[in-house]
């Protein structure tokens, strides 16, 4: 097969990691006959600098012919102190609202090889795998208005948090639908008991849940939810929640098994291409010091074969290599702990190239 | 001296532990010869059963004509599928806007008696000495329109994250004081690359820390807050945060060091009587079953005497004999671990009592 994929480097890390990604597609390419056709664009930090914007229509264009999107990170202390419209995060939220990536999805696995460098005690993250659902056009993040206001002559201040109900509908039958290839179940994450929006979300997840009755359907208050991740987190399958507190669970979740440096995530839209990034920052703090770990990112590219292009040996093949190469102990910095051998962003590329 | 102190049972366990804040109170006030009376009040489940409503008018009055008010907990299945203005967590948030109960405060700590509880390793959680600063009374819990709408004829739903300036700033100056006797280090956390009402918080803090100059402030995103509390909850001294933040935070945090069942609260008001209530919920499933921990609850009749009477001597007395009674071992079903004594509600009461 012949896929065009737009690769969006970024920020910080962004290029270094991004770099690996795609010598290990040409890997799987070689391998397995496929030519993947890499074509680049700007976004975040580095389209301000060089397009005084950061997400140009260059950009969004090469997306919008591609077939999938690989995107590094964004973000750096540099553009920290630019106006709202003018930082690299309104790039990541434009192209998602552009693109209609309506739902962010996370995995978080239990890696037996990493959890010494886990906060957690073993006896509780030993086989967690769990999947993070989240809405990602809708809520806080983009309604209207959002701005200064006054309210009897005092400076005040307003957000919106605005959804159709259509939106919860797609996201949430989207959870159902993947829980179905899992173990089954579906907890669906809310503030109902404060929140009209949760009461609309907690009757959208009724309704859809009805259409699966193979899959069964537990409703958590968001608060508890970020409890019982840490107390018990095998108890989750498929989490599926609305924007913010997505933004807010499945950074928790991240952390949980030790391995965020190693987490993918893929953005689903309805019928355009699919966009795939690590779930780390662009860390300007290792930038350009080989130390970057690849391994979210080329777990993003194996997330890419499976959910993009229907290569699921593919990826299938990629993961395995991943594994294999920490088995035989091999750890950038941000993983390593006792007895283990570090190794540089090249190096950590070039042993996944070479047992795949 | 002589105190009037409104006493809230609530719903579920809340009866059983707000006796024993009772009683040891008695304990303090023989002791130290104050006296201390007691007027109870209906709120949440047992009021809604008892007068329609979650929070009658008399339990307000009586609230507003005490020193300070205590609260057991409220909630339970039975009244889980009312609707919204029958609810008995809407008592609890009438009450706070109603006494105008700004700013929550939860101080976390480590109890290595306890450490065997916690999820988390032990080295990460050795010394945690966190106190939460949440905003309590505005955000999206208050904020209008909170309701049903639609959107080109379609099904929306829309709730409001709205704020004054003020309010802000009540909270933060509050944060920063109670930093200054602690180790004088605020973390505020905000959503500032998103949320409008986020950048005007962090314009505030800055305003607020240039008044004081020994206290150190560090901003940081929800999101990464959500991961470093778990990555490393020893970095935090103060963390100060707005309504919806500071609920999954705060809950987030009172998990870390395995002591849920023993953690108290107090919510702060400009002129009016304080409110104190422990961090867990109503736990319908052991209600009636002398298990639950009146531990946190008691403590947290330790922060009002400090807090609203000014009783620091008395304060420590009771954290002292909640400290020596632990060591001892003596510990409720929720915190026990290999080779403690189990011990019920009453009998927890009756160690801690006779060790004041
Ligand atoms: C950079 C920021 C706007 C973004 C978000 O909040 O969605 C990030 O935290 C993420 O989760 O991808
Ligand atoms: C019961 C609920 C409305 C309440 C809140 O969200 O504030 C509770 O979770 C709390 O933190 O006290």
């Amino acid at each position: 097969m012949k896929k065009r994929i737009a690769v969006l480097p970024g920020d910080g890390i962004g290029k270094e990691v991004v770099k690996g990604a795609i010598e290990v597609l040409q890997a799987v390419g070689e391998r397995f006959g496929h030519q993947f056709q890499f074509s680049y664009g700007k976004i975040g930090g580095s389209a301000i600098d060089a397009a005084g914007t950061p997400l140009p229509d260059e950009t969004l264009e090469l997306c919008k012919e591609s077939d999938a999107v690989m995107l590094g990170a964004v973000g750096g202390p540099k553009w920290d102190r630019q106006p709202p419209h003018l930082r690299p995060e309104k790039g990541l939220l434009k192209i998602r609202k552009e693109l209609n990536l309506y739902a962010n999805l996370r995995p978080t696995q239990y890696y037996s090889s990493l959890s010494d460098t886990s906060p957690l005690k073993n006896e509780v993250i030993e086989g967690v795998d769990m999947l993070m659902v989240r809405e990602l056009t809708g809520g806080l993040y983009f309604g209207k208005p959002s701005e200064r206001t006054q309210q009897n002559g005092k400076d005040a201040v307003v957000d919106t948090l605005f959804y159709q109900k259509e939106e919860m509908r797609r996201v949430i039958k989207l959870a159902f639908e993947l829980a179905g290839s899992r173990r089954g179940k579906v907890t669906s994450v809310d503030k109902a008991n404060v929140l009209e929006s949760s009461r609309m979300w907690r009757e959208v997840a009724e309704e859809i849940a009805k259409q699966y009755p193979e899959v069964a359907l537990e409703h958590m208050l968001v608060d508890n939810a970020a409890m019982q991740m840490i107390k018990n987190p095998k108890q989750f399958d498929v989490v599926v929640t609305e924007n913010m507190f997505g933004d807010i669970l499945s950074d928790e979740a991240s952390v949980l098994t030790g391995s965020l440096g190693m987490l993918p995530s893929a953005s689903i839209s309805e019928n355009g291409p699919y966009l795939y990034e690590p779930i780390h920052g662009s860390a300007p703090d290792i930038q350009g010091k080989n130390a970057a770990n690849p391994i979210a990112m080329i777990l993003s590219a194996a997330m890419m074969l499976r959910l993009s292009f229907g290569m699921e040996e593919e990826a299938e093949a990629v993961e395995n290599a991943v594994n294999q190469v920490l088995e035989a102990g091999y750890r950038t910095r941000d993983i390593v702990s006792f007895g283990k051998k570090v190794v540089t962003t090249s190096e950590m590329i070039e042993e996944v190239k070479a047992t795949l």
